[in-house]
């Protein structure tokens, strides 16, 4: 059977990157840190540049479930009230959770999620940057397309793993 | 510190119950079957009775992976365009995908989605069943509720493992 899943082509990224920029919400696939299986919730994201954020509760299922296992794959783009929902365009992100500083991001988070600005600050709130890994963008039927983090625009994942630099 | 996450009661039931007759679509997360990682992906489902059905193409990524491990999250319930993403209600159905014969929920399938009629009929779309697992229904902030399949009103997974009744 021939491999339906094409690799990504200029249309293909424009539309992954389209769906990243608008992205606010999208739902978390997690590993269940008692049995292994899949999690599925709902997280709230934001673009900040070439990082995708999320800003996860300590007391949440994903948070608890990304401390024992980082994977998880992040579906985004909304199916709309009217149609059949597999045409509309969806990107599955898959990608390797890693802490970052609440600080630095906490402006850019606030300009994408107002209300947050009620919760933002509480000590139980913590800021993750997904580092993609090879992902799938789902343009409608028959539309599948590989993505690299290059083809997303997003900083990769041995981005995360680079010592930082060190001055002298 | 405190479980955040509370047993069902009353207008926990009736949100969730809401949420299944509404959904025509979700986020479901299952297991790569190379690397036991999550993953996520739209799929279109429909409620039936007392039973959650899904339609899935042999060639989609999530058939796959639910051949290999038929373990899977659902996530549920629009966020709806305006407001905080996390204060709307969404249902986190925890299940185990059962194949169902097509000819008999087909015309079910069709009343929810009538263009579908386009591809239902194709040899490569399977029907199958979510037989609900203890799942989480999440009210919007602090309104976590453990739910079990009698909450939901969903067959459960026991019925899907009782042999048939023999006859003589």
């Amino acid at each position: 059977m021939a491999d339906p899943v094409q690799p990504a082509d200029d249309p293909a990224r424009a539309l992954a990157r389209a769906i990243l920029r608008d992205a606010r919400h999208g739902a978390l696939a997690t590993l269940d840190p008692q049995t292994g299986g899949p999690l599925a919730s709902r997280v709230a994201c934001a673009l900040d540049g070439a990082d995708l954020l999320l800003l996860v509760s300590d007391l949440s299922q994903h948070a608890a479930a990304l401390r024992a296992d980082p994977r998880c794959a992040l579906l985004l783009g909304e199916a709309g009230p009217k149609g059949d929902p597999l045409a509309h365009p969806r990107l599955s992100l898959n990608a390797v959770a890693v802490p970052e500083g609440k600080p630095a991001r906490r402006g850019a988070w606030l300009r994408a999620h107002p209300k947050a600005a009620l919760y933002v600050d509480f000590a139980d709130f913590r800021m993750l940057r997904l580092a993609p890994r090879p992902s799938f963008l789902n343009g409608g039927f028959g539309r599948a397309h590989r993505m690299t983090p290059d083809d997303l625009g997003l900083r990769g994942d041995q981005a995360a793993r680079r010592p930082p630099l060190t001055c002298r």
